[in-house]
């Protein structure tokens, strides 16, 4: 089983909730699916395995302050399998 | 005159608008009026001079991935009186 991801939320408002996310190597955050529509701002540099619910993998390539956006109802599973902590802040848009 | 912050737009759609802004040592953003609620996410460690309307001056310390949130209406210049870059994402709400 992986190490869990830890998880820190910054920011929780009518508008909007931004949560810092820290994941050591080996960690995982588990399979989740996303209810809002959201921003990645990566803190650091780093790789992140994504895991599609067909259990399709994929690498993203984080680097710092370079920013993407996602539409609620993504569904992934993150992973870090690379040897550096990933770090990034979600921002997630309620309104 | 002060040295221009420059500006790079990393998201705009009908939600959010994320914008890169550096400011070498020296530069300014110019006296502006935020429109939009908005979260601001530094990207690296640095000392930032904020004036006030009235011209009260203070330091704004920008820890990397330490978010903060302020509401529309804010009013001010922002200037980099330190020796290292300043880089930071503004998060504009939209909605």
């Amino acid at each position: 089983m992986p190490l869990a991801a830890t998880s820190t939320v910054q920011i929780d408002n009518d508008e909007v909730r931004v949560t810092e996310w820290r994941l050591a190597p080996g960690a995982a955050t588990g399979h989740h699916r996303h209810g809002m529509d959201y921003v990645i701002v990566p803190v650091a540099d780093g790789d992140m395995t994504i895991v599609a619910p067909d259990g399709t993998r994929s690498i993203a390539k984080l680097k710092a302050g370079q920013s993407y956006f996602r539409k609620a109802g993504v569904e992934h599973d993150v992973l870090n399998e690379s040897t550096a902590e990933i770090v990034f802040l979600e921002v997630e848009l309620k309104a």
